[in-house]
């Protein structure tokens, strides 16, 4: 069986996104190249990295990552990454109200699982078989893998800015000793991998 | 004329303390070797960064950093760092109520500031000459003088733990881009020095 891991960009003071998350800001009130530019910017330098977020057979995310909608599914969302979504693997999406799969091309299936992270993760397993699973994302959904202990392995992108406000890494977590795995610098960016001890 | 720097030894999770910091315990209800372990476990390993820390003409803290003594000095306190302190030079703490200066072995004599951050920095500048002033702590203070645009260099000591609550780095410090300067990774700990980036 894989491993399941998170990557996550996030702040110097730990924000994985600004304040005000919506529709047409999904990271919400912040110029998001100050999280996400080594992605675009300096992607042959952090090659290795990039693929490693891709390295999966299933995918589980948050609603909202998932798109904008609350409450009842009261209209047709598809995600927000196009036709073509970036996954081409079954996606396990964390919602509350039923909703039937939907397939899109590329391989990405979103389902949605109502009975929470363990089932979520389950499903995903099942799915992925020996390939790794991803977590990915927001930080409300990592910080619950990492507090239920289901996380192998946490990619914190960590980036040199202060935002202030918004939805923070490792919130809600109960306290811990981590095993810092690698720290790997590069120009925008400095890389570092945690797993959790074990006592 | 030198720099105005800090040193902080942080969680993963940001905190430079615990909660429920008290006499008994300044560091609140944490293991500090979660925290500071690097800095007596691994003193060789981290030579330069714990030299750097003492190359410093002044100091400045604030008065949690002090002691336990909250409101009217009504009692005899002389920090919490035996009758030869660490500081070896003027140490400047911030206070609403005046004191004496107390001089103590070794180069140290605690000052009473009541006038702010800039007052402090201004009498630690004076004192300093052409060296360095040390902004030692804690966090609060730290994150006054980094909201005022105040410190030429923050040292973050990463360790790799979640410490959940506790006085945090970076809050209420305005949203901004930082310049990281370097990181060094040690078998406990990360070295991450950052500075502002003026625009």
């Amino acid at each position: 069986m894989g491993i399941v891991f998170s990557d996550i960009s996030v702040s110097a003071d730990g924000f994985a996104t600004g304040p005000n998350q919506r529709e047409d800001a999904p990271f919400g009130d912040i110029d998001e190249s100050w999280l996400h530019g080594w992605m675009f910017e300096t992607a042959d330098e952090n090659r290795a990295e990039l693929d490693a977020i891709t390295d999966a057979g299933a995918t589980i995310m948050g609603r909202n990552m998932f798109g904008p909608v609350r409450g009842e599914w009261d209209r047709d969302w598809r995600g927000w990454w196009g036709s073509n979504p970036p996954f081409h693997n079954p996606v396990f999406v964390l919602t509350h109200h039923r909703h039937e799969p939907i397939e899109m091309e590329g391989g990405t299936t979103y389902h949605f699982v109502t009975g929470g992270i363990r089932s979520a993760l389950e499903q995903a397993q099942d799915a992925a078989g020996n390939a790794n699973v991803s977590i990915a994302g927001g930080a409300r959904t990592v910080n619950q893998f990492l507090a239920a202990g289901l996380l192998d392995e946490l990619r914190l992108h960590v980036t040199p800015c202060i935002l202030g406000a918004g939805e923070r890494i490792f919130d809600a977590v109960p306290p811990q000793r981590l095993k810092r795995v690698s720290v790997r610098v590069a120009s925008l960016v400095t890389h570092m991998t945690y797993t959790a001890v074990r006592s």
